[in-house]
Protein backbone atom coordinates (compact mmCIF):
# COMPACT_ATOMS: atom_id res chain seq x y z
CA UNK A 1 0.00 0.00 0.00
CA UNK A 2 1.00 3.38 -0.40
CA UNK A 3 -0.02 6.91 0.63
CA UNK A 4 0.01 10.72 -0.62
CA UNK A 5 2.32 12.22 1.14
CA UNK A 6 1.63 15.12 3.75
CA UNK A 7 4.06 17.85 3.40
CA UNK A 8 6.43 18.48 6.93
CA UNK A 9 4.96 14.95 8.13
CA UNK A 10 8.69 13.85 9.03
CA UNK A 11 9.60 16.41 11.48
CA UNK A 12 6.15 16.56 12.97
CA UNK A 13 5.96 13.02 13.89
CA UNK A 14 9.18 13.17 15.18
CA UNK A 15 8.56 16.23 17.87
CA UNK A 16 5.39 14.89 19.05
CA UNK A 17 7.31 11.25 19.55
CA UNK A 18 9.90 13.96 21.95
CA UNK A 19 6.84 14.62 23.54
CA UNK A 20 5.97 11.12 24.64
CA UNK A 21 7.54 10.84 28.11
CA UNK A 22 7.16 7.10 28.56
CA UNK A 23 9.10 6.58 25.00
CA UNK A 24 12.08 8.32 26.17
CA UNK A 25 11.77 6.33 29.62
CA UNK A 26 11.41 3.42 27.73
CA UNK A 27 14.49 4.25 26.03
CA UNK A 28 12.44 3.41 22.61
CA UNK A 29 13.52 5.42 19.82
CA UNK A 30 12.24 6.32 15.99
CA UNK A 31 14.43 4.12 13.21
CA UNK A 32 12.62 4.86 9.90
CA UNK A 33 9.55 7.00 9.10
CA UNK A 34 7.49 7.11 5.48
CA UNK A 35 4.22 8.21 5.03
CA UNK A 36 1.77 5.53 6.90
CA UNK A 37 4.87 3.43 8.31
CA UNK A 38 6.83 4.15 11.80
CA UNK A 39 9.40 2.08 13.00
CA UNK A 40 10.80 1.81 16.39
CA UNK A 41 13.17 0.01 18.70
CA UNK A 42 13.64 -0.57 22.67
CA UNK A 43 16.20 -2.21 24.57
CA UNK A 44 15.40 -4.50 27.04
CA UNK A 45 15.23 -2.93 30.45
CA UNK A 46 15.07 -4.56 33.77
CA UNK A 47 12.64 -2.15 34.88
CA UNK A 48 10.20 -2.78 32.47
CA UNK A 49 9.30 -6.38 33.42
CA UNK A 50 6.44 -8.79 34.28
CA UNK A 51 7.04 -11.45 36.78
CA UNK A 52 9.10 -13.80 35.18
CA UNK A 53 11.99 -11.38 33.69
CA UNK A 54 10.13 -10.85 30.09
CA UNK A 55 9.33 -7.33 28.94
CA UNK A 56 5.79 -6.78 30.63
CA UNK A 57 2.68 -7.15 27.51
CA UNK A 58 1.40 -3.50 28.79
CA UNK A 59 5.03 -2.29 27.72
CA UNK A 60 4.83 -4.15 24.28
CA UNK A 61 1.59 -3.02 23.50
CA UNK A 62 2.92 0.47 24.87
CA UNK A 63 5.36 0.75 21.99
CA UNK A 64 3.01 -1.06 19.89
CA UNK A 65 0.58 1.48 20.07
CA UNK A 66 3.56 4.28 19.40
CA UNK A 67 4.35 2.78 16.26
CA UNK A 68 0.74 2.35 15.25
CA UNK A 69 -0.41 5.77 16.49
CA UNK A 70 2.37 7.60 14.25
CA UNK A 71 2.01 5.67 11.20
CA UNK A 72 -1.74 7.07 11.50
CA UNK A 73 -0.02 10.34 12.35
CA UNK A 74 2.40 10.25 9.60
CA UNK A 75 -0.76 10.78 7.20
CA UNK A 76 -2.92 13.39 9.01
CA UNK A 77 -2.73 16.88 7.69
CA UNK A 78 -0.89 19.88 10.08
CA UNK A 79 -2.50 21.18 12.94
CA UNK A 80 -5.14 17.44 13.77
CA UNK A 81 -4.11 15.79 16.62
CA UNK A 82 -4.04 11.72 17.21
CA UNK A 83 -6.01 9.43 19.57
CA UNK A 84 -6.36 5.68 19.90
CA UNK A 85 -9.82 4.83 20.43
CA UNK A 86 -8.99 1.20 21.31
CA UNK A 87 -6.31 -1.41 21.16
CA UNK A 88 -6.02 -5.05 20.79
CA UNK A 89 -2.80 -6.94 21.27
CA UNK A 90 -2.14 -10.60 20.64
CA UNK A 91 0.45 -11.95 22.30
CA UNK A 92 2.24 -14.86 20.67
CA UNK A 93 5.41 -15.18 22.17
CA UNK A 94 6.97 -14.23 25.54
CA UNK A 95 9.03 -10.66 25.17
CA UNK A 96 12.32 -12.06 24.99
CA UNK A 97 15.82 -10.94 24.33
CA UNK A 98 17.87 -7.89 24.38
CA UNK A 99 16.49 -5.29 21.25
CA UNK A 100 12.75 -5.33 20.17
CA UNK A 101 11.45 -3.97 17.31
CA UNK A 102 8.47 -2.63 16.25
CA UNK A 103 6.87 -1.98 12.98
CA UNK A 104 3.61 0.46 12.52
CA UNK A 105 1.63 0.91 9.18
CA UNK A 106 -1.63 2.16 8.46
CA UNK A 107 -4.58 -0.23 6.68
CA UNK A 108 -7.29 2.31 5.96
CA UNK A 109 -6.77 5.78 6.31
CA UNK A 110 -10.03 7.13 6.45
CA UNK A 111 -10.60 11.20 7.10
CA UNK A 112 -11.83 10.95 10.85
CA UNK A 113 -10.44 7.58 11.75
CA UNK A 114 -7.14 5.06 10.81
CA UNK A 115 -6.89 1.88 11.28
CA UNK A 116 -3.40 0.67 11.89
CA UNK A 117 -1.32 -2.16 13.09
CA UNK A 118 2.10 -3.02 14.49
CA UNK A 119 3.97 -5.89 15.04
CA UNK A 120 6.99 -6.56 17.83
CA UNK A 121 9.76 -8.79 17.06
CA UNK A 122 12.55 -9.73 18.80
CA UNK A 123 15.63 -11.74 18.01
CA UNK A 124 13.90 -12.21 14.46
CA UNK A 125 10.19 -13.36 15.63
CA UNK A 126 6.98 -12.25 15.62
CA UNK A 127 6.53 -11.54 19.18
CA UNK A 128 3.20 -9.93 19.63
CA UNK A 129 0.51 -8.21 16.72
CA UNK A 130 -1.33 -5.31 17.28
CA UNK A 131 -4.53 -3.67 15.59
CA UNK A 132 -5.73 -0.19 16.72
CA UNK A 133 -8.61 2.61 15.44
CA UNK A 134 -7.01 6.39 15.88
CA UNK A 135 -8.97 9.23 15.78
CA UNK A 136 -7.65 12.44 13.40
CA UNK A 137 -8.71 14.88 16.26
CA UNK A 138 -9.02 18.58 14.88
CA UNK A 139 -10.06 21.46 16.57
CA UNK A 140 -9.81 20.47 20.64
CA UNK A 141 -7.96 21.86 23.01
CA UNK A 142 -4.73 20.44 24.30
CA UNK A 143 -4.77 17.70 21.45
CA UNK A 144 -2.56 18.66 18.31
CA UNK A 145 0.37 16.29 17.37
CA UNK B 1 -19.98 -13.73 40.78
CA UNK B 2 -18.08 -15.53 43.84
CA UNK B 3 -15.55 -17.78 43.22
CA UNK B 4 -13.87 -20.74 45.08
CA UNK B 5 -11.51 -19.89 47.38
CA UNK B 6 -7.85 -21.29 46.86
CA UNK B 7 -5.21 -21.54 49.81
CA UNK B 8 -2.72 -18.67 49.81
CA UNK B 9 -4.01 -16.78 46.77
CA UNK B 10 -3.43 -13.80 48.44
CA UNK B 11 0.11 -14.25 49.12
CA UNK B 12 0.85 -15.73 46.10
CA UNK B 13 -0.81 -12.73 44.36
CA UNK B 14 1.63 -10.00 46.36
CA UNK B 15 4.73 -12.28 45.67
CA UNK B 16 4.25 -12.30 42.08
CA UNK B 17 3.24 -8.44 41.63
CA UNK B 18 6.40 -7.64 43.58
CA UNK B 19 8.51 -9.18 41.06
CA UNK B 20 6.94 -6.97 38.35
CA UNK B 21 9.59 -4.94 37.55
CA UNK B 22 6.91 -2.23 35.78
CA UNK B 23 4.43 -2.10 38.54
CA UNK B 24 7.26 -1.25 40.85
CA UNK B 25 9.24 1.50 38.17
CA UNK B 26 5.15 2.93 37.87
CA UNK B 27 4.86 3.37 41.29
CA UNK B 28 1.58 0.81 41.15
CA UNK B 29 0.21 -0.62 44.15
CA UNK B 30 -2.08 -3.17 45.08
CA UNK B 31 -4.85 -2.00 46.98
CA UNK B 32 -7.13 -5.21 47.50
CA UNK B 33 -7.18 -9.00 46.39
CA UNK B 34 -10.25 -10.91 46.66
CA UNK B 35 -10.71 -14.34 45.35
CA UNK B 36 -11.54 -13.75 41.20
CA UNK B 37 -10.67 -9.26 41.98
CA UNK B 38 -7.43 -7.36 42.60
CA UNK B 39 -7.13 -3.52 42.46
CA UNK B 40 -4.34 -1.35 41.54
CA UNK B 41 -3.88 2.20 42.16
CA UNK B 42 -0.67 4.64 40.32
CA UNK B 43 -0.40 8.00 40.80
CA UNK B 44 -0.15 10.24 37.79
CA UNK B 45 3.64 10.73 36.66
CA UNK B 46 5.06 12.83 33.87
CA UNK B 47 7.67 10.11 32.78
CA UNK B 48 5.00 7.66 31.40
CA UNK B 49 2.76 10.42 29.38
CA UNK B 50 2.38 10.85 25.71
CA UNK B 51 2.29 13.79 23.55
CA UNK B 52 -0.59 15.85 25.19
CA UNK B 53 0.83 15.18 28.74
CA UNK B 54 -1.90 12.15 29.37
CA UNK B 55 -0.98 9.15 30.78
CA UNK B 56 -0.07 6.95 27.66
CA UNK B 57 -2.95 4.67 26.76
CA UNK B 58 0.29 1.69 26.62
CA UNK B 59 0.77 2.88 30.22
CA UNK B 60 -2.86 2.44 31.15
CA UNK B 61 -2.86 -0.98 29.33
CA UNK B 62 -0.34 -2.05 31.24
CA UNK B 63 -1.98 -1.85 34.57
CA UNK B 64 -5.29 -2.75 33.44
CA UNK B 65 -3.68 -5.76 32.16
CA UNK B 66 -1.86 -6.30 35.78
CA UNK B 67 -5.37 -6.03 37.61
CA UNK B 68 -6.87 -8.52 35.27
CA UNK B 69 -3.99 -10.61 35.58
CA UNK B 70 -3.86 -11.21 38.91
CA UNK B 71 -7.82 -10.99 39.44
CA UNK B 72 -7.13 -14.63 37.13
CA UNK B 73 -3.73 -15.71 39.10
CA UNK B 74 -5.92 -15.04 42.48
CA UNK B 75 -7.90 -18.17 41.30
CA UNK B 76 -5.38 -20.55 40.27
CA UNK B 77 -3.65 -23.48 41.87
CA UNK B 78 -0.48 -23.18 43.67
CA UNK B 79 2.59 -23.82 41.25
CA UNK B 80 0.97 -22.38 38.47
CA UNK B 81 1.73 -19.47 36.13
CA UNK B 82 -0.42 -16.86 34.60
CA UNK B 83 0.24 -15.13 30.84
CA UNK B 84 -2.19 -12.89 28.91
CA UNK B 85 -3.20 -14.61 25.47
CA UNK B 86 -4.52 -11.37 24.07
CA UNK B 87 -5.97 -8.01 25.42
CA UNK B 88 -7.95 -5.24 24.19
CA UNK B 89 -8.39 -1.50 25.43
CA UNK B 90 -11.13 0.86 24.93
CA UNK B 91 -10.09 4.25 25.38
CA UNK B 92 -13.11 6.84 25.84
CA UNK B 93 -11.23 9.21 27.81
CA UNK B 94 -7.85 10.61 27.86
CA UNK B 95 -6.01 9.50 31.22
CA UNK B 96 -5.77 12.80 32.75
CA UNK B 97 -5.47 13.00 36.92
CA UNK B 98 -3.25 12.89 39.59
CA UNK B 99 -4.48 9.46 40.82
CA UNK B 100 -5.46 6.36 38.81
CA UNK B 101 -7.90 3.49 39.76
CA UNK B 102 -7.69 0.10 38.15
CA UNK B 103 -9.87 -2.40 39.10
CA UNK B 104 -9.30 -6.21 37.86
CA UNK B 105 -11.69 -8.91 38.08
CA UNK B 106 -12.60 -12.47 36.56
CA UNK B 107 -15.83 -12.93 33.87
CA UNK B 108 -15.29 -16.60 33.65
CA UNK B 109 -12.60 -18.98 35.50
CA UNK B 110 -11.76 -21.77 32.70
CA UNK B 111 -9.12 -24.76 33.50
CA UNK B 112 -7.10 -23.64 30.63
CA UNK B 113 -8.46 -20.56 30.09
CA UNK B 114 -9.57 -17.45 32.00
CA UNK B 115 -11.47 -14.05 30.87
CA UNK B 116 -11.30 -11.07 32.62
CA UNK B 117 -11.85 -7.61 32.29
CA UNK B 118 -10.18 -4.58 34.08
CA UNK B 119 -11.95 -0.62 34.43
CA UNK B 120 -9.70 2.32 34.74
CA UNK B 121 -11.05 5.04 37.09
CA UNK B 122 -9.50 9.13 37.20
CA UNK B 123 -11.23 11.36 39.30
CA UNK B 124 -14.35 8.81 39.62
CA UNK B 125 -14.40 8.90 35.88
CA UNK B 126 -14.23 5.38 34.10
CA UNK B 127 -11.11 6.28 31.51
CA UNK B 128 -10.59 2.49 29.92
CA UNK B 129 -11.86 -0.80 29.71
CA UNK B 130 -9.88 -3.84 29.19
CA UNK B 131 -11.06 -7.55 28.12
CA UNK B 132 -8.38 -10.27 28.13
CA UNK B 133 -7.70 -13.66 27.81
CA UNK B 134 -5.35 -15.35 30.30
CA UNK B 135 -3.50 -18.93 30.26
CA UNK B 136 -3.19 -21.37 33.06
CA UNK B 137 0.55 -22.46 32.25
CA UNK B 138 1.56 -25.67 34.10
CA UNK B 139 4.56 -27.16 34.30
CA UNK B 140 6.59 -24.62 31.97
CA UNK B 141 10.04 -23.80 33.04
CA UNK B 142 10.18 -20.53 34.32
CA UNK B 143 6.52 -19.76 34.01
CA UNK B 144 5.24 -19.75 38.04
CA UNK B 145 3.46 -16.90 39.45
CA UNK C 1 -25.44 5.12 34.42
CA UNK C 2 -28.16 7.50 32.31
CA UNK C 3 -28.53 9.72 29.51
CA UNK C 4 -30.57 12.25 27.93
CA UNK C 5 -33.56 11.12 25.90
CA UNK C 6 -33.70 12.04 22.37
CA UNK C 7 -36.90 12.78 20.97
CA UNK C 8 -38.25 9.69 18.75
CA UNK C 9 -35.36 7.39 19.39
CA UNK C 10 -37.28 4.39 20.21
CA UNK C 11 -39.26 4.84 16.65
CA UNK C 12 -35.82 5.10 14.92
CA UNK C 13 -34.11 2.41 16.41
CA UNK C 14 -37.13 -0.38 15.51
CA UNK C 15 -37.63 1.12 12.14
CA UNK C 16 -33.65 0.59 11.49
CA UNK C 17 -34.06 -2.57 12.68
CA UNK C 18 -36.63 -3.62 10.50
CA UNK C 19 -34.10 -3.21 8.08
CA UNK C 20 -31.60 -5.22 9.01
CA UNK C 21 -32.18 -8.34 6.82
CA UNK C 22 -29.91 -10.46 9.06
CA UNK C 23 -32.35 -10.02 12.33
CA UNK C 24 -35.06 -11.08 10.50
CA UNK C 25 -33.74 -13.84 8.93
CA UNK C 26 -31.77 -15.02 12.71
CA UNK C 27 -35.63 -14.55 14.26
CA UNK C 28 -34.14 -11.68 16.61
CA UNK C 29 -36.28 -9.07 18.24
CA UNK C 30 -36.08 -6.12 20.10
CA UNK C 31 -37.28 -6.47 23.53
CA UNK C 32 -36.54 -3.33 25.23
CA UNK C 33 -35.24 -0.36 23.97
CA UNK C 34 -34.42 2.38 26.78
CA UNK C 35 -31.53 5.71 25.65
CA UNK C 36 -28.32 3.56 26.00
CA UNK C 37 -30.07 0.26 26.22
CA UNK C 38 -31.56 -2.18 23.76
CA UNK C 39 -32.33 -5.60 24.45
CA UNK C 40 -32.76 -8.97 22.12
CA UNK C 41 -33.88 -12.14 22.05
CA UNK C 42 -33.41 -15.01 19.56
CA UNK C 43 -34.34 -19.04 19.48
CA UNK C 44 -31.76 -21.11 18.55
CA UNK C 45 -32.00 -22.75 15.15
CA UNK C 46 -29.91 -25.17 13.47
CA UNK C 47 -29.52 -23.19 10.21
CA UNK C 48 -26.48 -20.96 11.96
CA UNK C 49 -24.70 -23.39 13.95
CA UNK C 50 -20.67 -24.14 13.91
CA UNK C 51 -19.92 -27.76 13.46
CA UNK C 52 -20.66 -28.55 16.89
CA UNK C 53 -24.11 -27.77 16.91
CA UNK C 54 -23.62 -24.84 18.74
CA UNK C 55 -24.66 -21.15 17.49
CA UNK C 56 -21.54 -20.13 15.35
CA UNK C 57 -19.47 -17.57 17.67
CA UNK C 58 -19.95 -15.34 14.88
CA UNK C 59 -23.67 -15.17 14.82
CA UNK C 60 -24.05 -14.67 18.53
CA UNK C 61 -21.34 -11.60 17.64
CA UNK C 62 -23.67 -10.74 15.10
CA UNK C 63 -26.78 -10.14 17.36
CA UNK C 64 -24.21 -8.47 20.31
CA UNK C 65 -23.15 -6.41 17.36
CA UNK C 66 -26.57 -5.15 16.83
CA UNK C 67 -27.66 -4.79 20.64
CA UNK C 68 -24.89 -2.62 21.14
CA UNK C 69 -25.47 -0.84 17.98
CA UNK C 70 -28.75 0.36 18.66
CA UNK C 71 -27.66 0.89 21.58
CA UNK C 72 -25.56 3.71 20.43
CA UNK C 73 -27.85 4.87 17.73
CA UNK C 74 -30.62 5.24 20.51
CA UNK C 75 -28.35 8.42 21.97
CA UNK C 76 -27.60 10.05 18.24
CA UNK C 77 -29.28 12.37 16.90
CA UNK C 78 -32.55 12.58 13.88
CA UNK C 79 -30.86 12.60 10.51
CA UNK C 80 -27.32 10.59 11.56
CA UNK C 81 -26.28 6.79 11.17
CA UNK C 82 -24.42 4.13 12.51
CA UNK C 83 -21.36 2.14 11.79
CA UNK C 84 -19.68 0.11 13.51
CA UNK C 85 -15.86 0.86 13.61
CA UNK C 86 -14.93 -2.27 15.05
CA UNK C 87 -15.90 -5.49 17.79
CA UNK C 88 -14.53 -7.71 19.87
CA UNK C 89 -16.32 -10.75 21.18
CA UNK C 90 -14.80 -12.96 24.38
CA UNK C 91 -16.62 -16.33 23.72
CA UNK C 92 -16.69 -18.06 27.57
CA UNK C 93 -18.96 -20.31 27.14
CA UNK C 94 -20.18 -22.47 24.17
CA UNK C 95 -23.92 -21.05 22.96
CA UNK C 96 -26.22 -23.74 23.48
CA UNK C 97 -29.59 -23.34 24.68
CA UNK C 98 -33.02 -22.54 23.32
CA UNK C 99 -32.92 -19.17 23.30
CA UNK C 100 -30.62 -16.46 24.03
CA UNK C 101 -31.05 -13.12 25.18
CA UNK C 102 -28.19 -10.02 24.15
CA UNK C 103 -27.85 -6.83 26.12
CA UNK C 104 -26.71 -4.01 24.60
CA UNK C 105 -25.71 -0.97 26.17
CA UNK C 106 -23.43 2.83 25.79
CA UNK C 107 -20.42 3.03 27.55
CA UNK C 108 -19.18 6.39 26.85
CA UNK C 109 -21.64 8.57 24.55
CA UNK C 110 -19.09 10.78 22.58
CA UNK C 111 -19.88 13.30 18.98
CA UNK C 112 -18.24 11.15 17.07
CA UNK C 113 -17.64 7.66 18.73
CA UNK C 114 -19.17 5.71 21.50
CA UNK C 115 -18.19 2.62 23.04
CA UNK C 116 -20.49 0.51 23.72
CA UNK C 117 -20.79 -3.57 25.03
CA UNK C 118 -22.95 -6.26 25.10
CA UNK C 119 -23.59 -9.28 26.89
CA UNK C 120 -25.26 -13.01 25.28
CA UNK C 121 -26.87 -15.29 27.43
CA UNK C 122 -28.31 -18.73 27.27
CA UNK C 123 -29.77 -20.60 29.96
CA UNK C 124 -29.45 -17.43 32.25
CA UNK C 125 -25.37 -17.67 32.19
CA UNK C 126 -23.22 -15.14 30.22
CA UNK C 127 -22.05 -17.16 27.12
CA UNK C 128 -20.11 -13.67 25.33
CA UNK C 129 -18.66 -10.38 26.03
CA UNK C 130 -17.92 -7.90 23.10
CA UNK C 131 -17.26 -4.37 23.25
CA UNK C 132 -17.46 -2.16 19.93
CA UNK C 133 -16.55 1.43 18.61
CA UNK C 134 -19.57 2.82 16.67
CA UNK C 135 -19.02 5.55 14.33
CA UNK C 136 -21.44 8.54 14.32
CA UNK C 137 -22.32 9.47 10.89
CA UNK C 138 -23.32 12.74 9.22
CA UNK C 139 -23.87 13.48 5.88
CA UNK C 140 -22.81 10.30 4.06
CA UNK C 141 -25.24 9.50 1.48
CA UNK C 142 -26.80 5.99 2.25
CA UNK C 143 -25.46 5.65 5.85
CA UNK C 144 -28.72 6.85 7.86
CA UNK C 145 -30.30 4.74 10.06
CA UNK D 1 5.43 -18.71 6.99
CA UNK D 2 5.06 -22.49 6.32
CA UNK D 3 3.63 -25.37 8.80
CA UNK D 4 4.59 -29.29 8.51
CA UNK D 5 1.42 -31.09 7.27
CA UNK D 6 -0.77 -33.02 9.75
CA UNK D 7 -2.33 -35.96 7.99
CA UNK D 8 -5.60 -36.18 6.85
CA UNK D 9 -5.81 -32.29 7.56
CA UNK D 10 -7.77 -31.29 4.04
CA UNK D 11 -10.29 -34.17 4.56
CA UNK D 12 -10.73 -33.30 8.12
CA UNK D 13 -11.11 -29.37 7.31
CA UNK D 14 -13.70 -30.03 4.68
CA UNK D 15 -15.40 -32.78 6.68
CA UNK D 16 -15.89 -30.02 9.45
CA UNK D 17 -17.01 -27.12 7.30
CA UNK D 18 -19.80 -29.42 6.09
CA UNK D 19 -20.99 -29.79 9.28
CA UNK D 20 -21.14 -25.89 10.19
CA UNK D 21 -24.98 -24.93 9.12
CA UNK D 22 -24.75 -21.14 9.00
CA UNK D 23 -21.80 -21.78 6.06
CA UNK D 24 -24.78 -24.05 4.19
CA UNK D 25 -27.16 -21.19 5.16
CA UNK D 26 -25.09 -18.00 4.25
CA UNK D 27 -23.76 -19.91 0.62
CA UNK D 28 -20.34 -19.83 1.75
CA UNK D 29 -17.96 -22.39 0.04
CA UNK D 30 -14.01 -23.26 0.79
CA UNK D 31 -12.13 -22.47 -2.07
CA UNK D 32 -8.61 -23.34 -1.23
CA UNK D 33 -7.36 -25.53 2.20
CA UNK D 34 -3.53 -25.50 2.84
CA UNK D 35 -1.84 -25.94 6.02
CA UNK D 36 -2.13 -22.98 8.43
CA UNK D 37 -4.44 -21.44 5.34
CA UNK D 38 -8.00 -21.77 4.96
CA UNK D 39 -10.11 -19.50 2.03
CA UNK D 40 -13.78 -18.73 1.65
CA UNK D 41 -16.02 -17.37 -0.68
CA UNK D 42 -19.46 -16.41 -0.01
CA UNK D 43 -21.92 -14.26 -2.43
CA UNK D 44 -23.63 -11.25 -1.20
CA UNK D 45 -27.52 -11.87 -0.17
CA UNK D 46 -30.44 -9.26 0.78
CA UNK D 47 -30.95 -12.42 3.91
CA UNK D 48 -27.88 -10.86 5.79
CA UNK D 49 -27.50 -7.31 5.49
CA UNK D 50 -27.42 -4.73 7.72
CA UNK D 51 -29.95 -1.40 7.72
CA UNK D 52 -27.94 0.84 4.58
CA UNK D 53 -28.19 -2.73 2.36
CA UNK D 54 -24.73 -3.91 3.46
CA UNK D 55 -23.38 -7.21 4.80
CA UNK D 56 -24.03 -6.95 8.17
CA UNK D 57 -20.41 -6.73 10.03
CA UNK D 58 -21.40 -9.43 12.34
CA UNK D 59 -21.97 -12.20 9.24
CA UNK D 60 -18.32 -10.90 7.96
CA UNK D 61 -17.08 -11.43 11.23
CA UNK D 62 -18.37 -14.68 10.98
CA UNK D 63 -16.98 -16.20 8.04
CA UNK D 64 -13.59 -14.56 8.69
CA UNK D 65 -14.19 -16.23 12.29
CA UNK D 66 -14.67 -19.37 10.09
CA UNK D 67 -11.42 -18.71 7.94
CA UNK D 68 -9.34 -18.29 10.50
CA UNK D 69 -10.89 -21.20 12.53
CA UNK D 70 -10.13 -23.70 9.89
CA UNK D 71 -6.86 -22.31 8.74
CA UNK D 72 -6.00 -23.17 12.72
CA UNK D 73 -7.67 -26.64 12.63
CA UNK D 74 -5.78 -27.14 9.44
CA UNK D 75 -2.75 -27.81 11.79
CA UNK D 76 -4.30 -29.31 14.88
CA UNK D 77 -3.98 -33.60 15.22
CA UNK D 78 -6.70 -36.10 14.71
CA UNK D 79 -9.45 -36.23 17.58
CA UNK D 80 -9.04 -32.92 18.34
CA UNK D 81 -11.45 -29.79 18.13
CA UNK D 82 -11.18 -26.13 17.72
CA UNK D 83 -13.14 -23.47 19.29
CA UNK D 84 -13.03 -19.82 19.48
CA UNK D 85 -11.30 -18.13 22.47
CA UNK D 86 -12.17 -14.61 21.25
CA UNK D 87 -11.74 -12.52 17.86
CA UNK D 88 -11.47 -9.13 17.32
CA UNK D 89 -12.78 -7.44 13.54
CA UNK D 90 -11.91 -4.29 12.19
CA UNK D 91 -14.05 -2.70 9.76
CA UNK D 92 -12.31 -1.20 7.62
CA UNK D 93 -14.83 -0.73 4.93
CA UNK D 94 -18.40 -1.23 4.32
CA UNK D 95 -19.11 -4.56 2.89
CA UNK D 96 -20.60 -4.06 -0.67
CA UNK D 97 -20.32 -6.09 -3.54
CA UNK D 98 -21.45 -8.93 -5.25
CA UNK D 99 -18.82 -11.30 -3.92
CA UNK D 100 -17.05 -11.61 -1.28
CA UNK D 101 -13.62 -13.46 -0.45
CA UNK D 102 -12.21 -14.43 3.27
CA UNK D 103 -8.67 -15.12 3.94
CA UNK D 104 -7.58 -17.21 6.90
CA UNK D 105 -4.12 -18.38 8.38
CA UNK D 106 -2.00 -18.79 11.09
CA UNK D 107 -0.44 -16.54 12.88
CA UNK D 108 1.69 -18.98 15.50
CA UNK D 109 0.24 -22.17 16.22
CA UNK D 110 1.02 -23.09 19.82
CA UNK D 111 -0.30 -26.32 21.15
CA UNK D 112 -3.01 -25.30 23.53
CA UNK D 113 -3.19 -21.91 21.84
CA UNK D 114 -3.31 -21.21 18.35
CA UNK D 115 -3.57 -17.19 16.81
CA UNK D 116 -4.69 -16.42 13.51
CA UNK D 117 -5.44 -13.49 11.30
CA UNK D 118 -8.09 -13.57 8.46
CA UNK D 119 -8.77 -11.01 5.59
CA UNK D 120 -12.03 -10.15 4.48
CA UNK D 121 -11.93 -8.66 0.54
CA UNK D 122 -15.24 -7.07 -1.81
CA UNK D 123 -14.15 -5.48 -5.51
CA UNK D 124 -10.52 -6.47 -4.28
CA UNK D 125 -10.80 -3.93 -1.96
CA UNK D 126 -9.76 -5.26 1.55
CA UNK D 127 -12.81 -4.63 3.98
CA UNK D 128 -12.36 -6.56 7.42
CA UNK D 129 -9.15 -7.75 9.12
CA UNK D 130 -10.04 -10.07 11.63
CA UNK D 131 -7.34 -11.70 14.58
CA UNK D 132 -8.45 -14.17 16.75
CA UNK D 133 -7.41 -16.71 19.74
CA UNK D 134 -8.29 -20.42 18.95
CA UNK D 135 -8.20 -23.28 21.69
CA UNK D 136 -6.87 -26.53 20.96
CA UNK D 137 -9.55 -28.99 22.39
CA UNK D 138 -8.79 -32.56 23.47
CA UNK D 139 -10.68 -35.02 24.98
CA UNK D 140 -13.93 -32.93 25.70
CA UNK D 141 -17.33 -34.73 24.99
CA UNK D 142 -18.76 -33.35 22.02
CA UNK D 143 -16.38 -31.16 20.32
CA UNK D 144 -14.51 -32.94 17.75
CA UNK D 145 -13.63 -30.77 14.51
Amino acid sequence: MSFATVEGYEKRVHESFAKQGVMQTFGAQITTVEPGEVNIEMPFDRRFTQQHGFLHAGVVTTVLDSAAGYAAYSLMPAGTGVLTIELKTSLMRVAEGALFRFEGRVLKAGRNVMFAEAKAYASNKEIAHLTASMMVVEGREGIEG
